[in-house]
């Protein structure tokens, strides 16, 4: 059935292979009145696009953003809004090679037994390309959550490399190609990914992305819980397949005094003294920070001589922190259709 | 909005509170000419059942359910399905304790913020209680998946106790009360258990559930991927923070070469000769047996003086398989929908 | 597919046959704080009621509505409402002479055909039974809606005899069995029906449902309009064969300056100056009286030796007023959802 | 909320106003393998043209629809197909005269209560511009339902004058400006129009459409009744006020012996002896022709000096046409789904 279609009340739907002319998304329900242009989704296109340095994939996308409806005289007017992208960097190739042949741990066979017939060009629809519409719309999505709510990402391991908690510096993410937000770590694995690379290796990598000033109530308490809606905007990214909320899967291990949040009064008002839980109880927000984790596996593309160290991986972080944008501007949404 | 329904062509919409006079759900959009019973519902529900072992809690509710629509004859009509649970065990007691208390670790304060009225009387609709019906839904998405579709869970941790894989016996998780695959893990575990038991302690789990049978082609390759709707059905449960398809958390240490799923011909068709991936690639499944797992804090009540080990963990088992049955089911008859 | 839920903000989902134990629904995504009690839907089912007077079926069912979730001490809680009615007059007969038989313009042929399987108690789903949940559901719509929203119907015409619209007095409806705003008209109809009744015929009849205190920019401009919705809830009634939208087919005659609604600015305010629209242009609401009317096929039964009039269509009146008030808090959500 | 889309399984999104740059859709769940090609769709386009006649707007658009993906070599690949439509004939011109006022009879005024902002160019979203990508949606939802359904319409009353039901040839439509069945009747039709045009003035029509072919036990049986879907998709249509399914308000005046439509045994088979239900039974189909009317009202825009007759009235029947096609390709999908 129709399934590109992401969200309730903030909605996007998107269309568009790799190969193709160009890929784009239809942004629906998102508030009028909302100041919207080009140069607001280019910035976060601009953090997610190939090529950035020698550890990722090389194509060469400017993935620039055209605005084609629903945005009048600078802001939203209510009505659906049309983002498209055109592909350039379609290098044409002889594809006598692959056409016949299913790659390993790819979604070529998949494709093929589901739909009997399938786009040998690239990837098609399976192609990581796709994640540029994620990102617009997600730019999209932070409008609507205003300038009180952040949502920020970093990788905290790469292959066997963990960060070190203590050393958690956001300015730091910035300085190094890794999204790496422990600048003895970022040195570390500069190292650590040469030599994956020289090897003609590949590794995954675990990405966290923390939501702050998220206001308490937003989410739902059964079947649409505030994390199981991240949890399936997560693990619908290509190559995920993990997604943890606060302390994940080490709360399995825990007592559960070990695990409380315990609440005390301060001025009246309840505060948290912990966050294992990750900023979420009953499927509906505390006020405090929304932390999920992510797993992204290796790639395993053997078509280039020169594998990169990931494919995907490194550019993960910008599309986890777009889709938690998403769910979370859609949840906001329906709190104040239902609650006011 | 309204959340309180699951899945998109085979649906449940699911009502009631713990100390409400009944639970329920309505199962919309089964196929019709299905034999169903009251009798193929309730054997799953007395897996679920708790009041089953020392090791959780005592409320002793039979979980009865009735069909009170949508079956005549015998076979499904193809009209929605009432399910309906009467709450037997709802032991009068003084609230005055509870009334204006946030439980930590619990919805009470998110809840209270969210709709600015609570039922205190135990949990209202966050108690696992509501599990219940999502036992009874996955009755009836068993029986459209068909007798060649198995979907069966597993603990494979609980606190920092793991089994041993080599062990692994279908066979043994009936003779324990751990649901517990590994007969040797399980014996410790009863000490392990009991040591927790007796420190008024508590500790987590995971859950491994797989399906085997599942033919090639299910899914979708975007958003409505079929690990990303596993993944929301997952962590929708109550206590579920972490959830993991095939190798999961552990392909991030990996390299590509170790997490690719070689495939060779045999006998004129592909075989695939590892399944890290789950069986799932690309959203879509393989053919291979799809696994999942899922990480269930400790619970934190302070209310038993005597704390269960686990209040819900040891329970979430044919939760968590129930779960997986109806994103089995729906994707099942979304493919038909599309490709016939 | 799934197809038996109804709105998308305020949903309600429904299940039950006319011969089953019991029908209901499941209201889910009301507001939150709303004062509801089993008394304030009662009263709208008793208006829907067969047995009120000679010129309908005169089963016998009492009808009474159950609350069993969602409602706390008064006041909805934000969690899905369960609504239950018993059928209490389920007469067991023989239906020797009918199962095997397809009534001529009933839905049992389509059903069958469908399905592959039917109940041939009494219509089972198709049965105007199931139409008093809707009912049930609409009374909660009211709630949301609130005291400044009054949702009417009448019938404005019976068989070939209409009412004088210069008669029109909301207050006569409920001194006759007809629904009939016009006192004089209502006279006529005892006689007119009577005939009809004596001939063992039946006739079919036009409602009016009509929502005063709508405030304007409800609704949506595209394929969600208002009178879209509407026309969909309307139509979905049994027997309903044709649904307008203010003066409806009669536009087809009128030129565009006969049509226009005019507007003057008064006190600094637009004012229309006429409601040929019925209230929605472009999809939305004008703040306008919101004008429907539906037409109903006569009843085809041969079942019963003497024919009621008319089994549905004087009954219908309620079930329509229920459908309005639905789509309008349905999308009295929506617009807070995405205009705040 | 989002809504933009239409349909549920057979479903598409459409985006753009009529003074941007250009307008789409995106067309998601088709099945895979079906032959499309941009000719396929642009034949439809052609037919719901402006400018094909002195009788209507004389906008200049070509129309041309471009597929963007979802169409690999020829067929379908079953992910998402993209249609883009530029929009060519954007005049510039002066807008201060409307800028700040509310055109009669249009949605200006509820557009700018609802979002706060309104585009003043020319209509915007609400601009009978949209109902082109509904005409190209529709191309596909034919390809759906392949060669054996025709979904056909027909103007069947201009004004006051309505066609001679007698003398209906379906070829007859091609041969005159106004979609009319009754070659007679064009001929009166020219006159009446001619001399409407020349007061200056406009007016309505009925629309009638009819698909052939559908086979029996499509559709749903009660809130997505099969008819109520053809309301909500008729009544969506820019200046629709009114909707009919078979014999529509005229069954109000029928007894039920009249309406009744009697099936005999042929050939072992079930025939209808009639068709007032309009092919629809219950909400499922019986297998004969579905019949729906509409009624269009009269232009009412006082921008052009000379106004044309129907400024879309006339242009209205492919774009009926295409959402009884798009209901129905929904529908067959929904179908197959539950019942295989």
């Amino acid at each position: 059935m129709a399934g590109s279609s992401f969200g309730t009340l903030f909605k996007f739907t998107s269309w568009g292979e790799s190969h193709g002319p160009a890929i784009g998304c239809v942004v629906d329900g998102a508030p009028p009145r909302i100041a919207l242009s080009e140069a607001d989704i280019q910035v976060w296109m601009n953090k997610r696009r190939p090529g950035q340095s020698r550890f990722v994939t090389q194509r060469q996308e400017p993935d620039t953003v055209r605005i084609l409806s629903g945005v009048f005289e600078g802001v939203t007017t209510g009505t659906p809004i049309a983002l498209h992208i055109d592909n350039v960097d379609q290098r044409s190739r002889d594809y006598g090679e692959i056409k016949d042949r299913f790659r390993p741990s790819h979604a070529d066979y998949t494709y093929f037994k589901k739909y009997g017939v399938r786009d040998y060009r690239g990837g098609g629809r399976q192609s990581a390309r796709e994640t540029a519409v994620r990102v617009a719309a997600g730019a999209i999505a932070r409008k609507i959550l205003g300038d009180s709510v952040k949502v920020r990402g970093a990788v905290v391991q790469i292959g066997t490399q963990k960060i070190e908690r203590g050393n958690w510096d956001w300015d730091a993410i910035g300085d190094n190609p890794f999204w790496c937000p422990d600048r003895q770590a970022a040195q570390v694995w500069e190292g650590y990914l040469d030599d994956v690379r020289k090897r003609g290796s590949s590794c995954g990598a675990v990405i966290e992305v923390v939501a702050s000033g998220v206001p308490v109530g937003i989410g739902d308490p059964v079947y649409d819980k505030l994390d199981a809606d991240l949890a399936k905007g997560l693990m619908s990214i290509n190559a995920v397949k993990g997604v943890e909320i606060g302390d994940g899967f080490a709360t399995a291990e825990m007592s559960g005094e070990q695990n409380a949040d315990e609440m005390r009064m301060k001025d009246g008002q309840p505060v948290f003294l912990a966050n294992h839980a990750g900023g979420i109880l009953g499927g509906i927000s505390t006020g405090q920070d929304i932390v999920c984790r992510m797993a992204v596996k290796p790639t395993s593309s053997i078509l280039h001589p020169v594998r990169s160290v990931d494919k995907f991986g490194l550019r993960a972080t910008p599309v986890a922190e777009a889709m938690m944008a998403c769910v979370l501007a859609d949840h906001l949404l329906r709190h104040r259709a239902q609650c006011g």
